[in-house]
């Protein structure tokens, strides 16, 4: 399954509504960052919920798309924020 | 040459300094992410200086190196943001 990183930048009055959606299908893993393995029917389940919510002049979302998570090595300098339980 | 995706989250205070850091190396592609080509060497000189810049208690940078380019597909939703000429 492919993997994604996903990174957003979206007003203050609809941030938590991308979070909460994308918060369904990945992983949370940096306060701007969600990452994870998906199938193809959920990705775009995902991206029509987010396209409901954002607005296409203002807010912008990155996929980033690897074939095989094995290609990517991930190196963090700093904590390794685990956002999960955050409150949303 | 590997190819990274970079994203931070910095205190505030800090923040200014870590973006003028990483556009030294890096293209600013979205509010809290870089992205771009670099060898060995000079990434080593990147993180050198960020790791003078942050609280390691506090602030998080990843760095997700893809071995090739190729191996990563780029879909955006809502718009695709130029940072570099935003004042810093």
């Amino acid at each position: 399954m492919p993997y994604f990183i996903i990174t957003y930048d979206i007003s203050e009055e609809r941030v938590n509504k991308v979070r909460k959606t994308l918060k369904k299908y990945f992983m949370w893993v940096q306060n701007s960052v969600f990452e994870g393995e998906i199938g193809i029917g959920k990705l775009q389940q995902c991206i029509n919920e987010l396209l409901e919510i954002i607005n296409h002049e203002e807010d912008s979302v990155y996929f980033y798309q690897i074939d095989n998570r094995h290609n990517c090595a991930k190196m963090v300098l700093g904590i390794e924020k685990e956002m999960t339980d955050h409150f949303l």
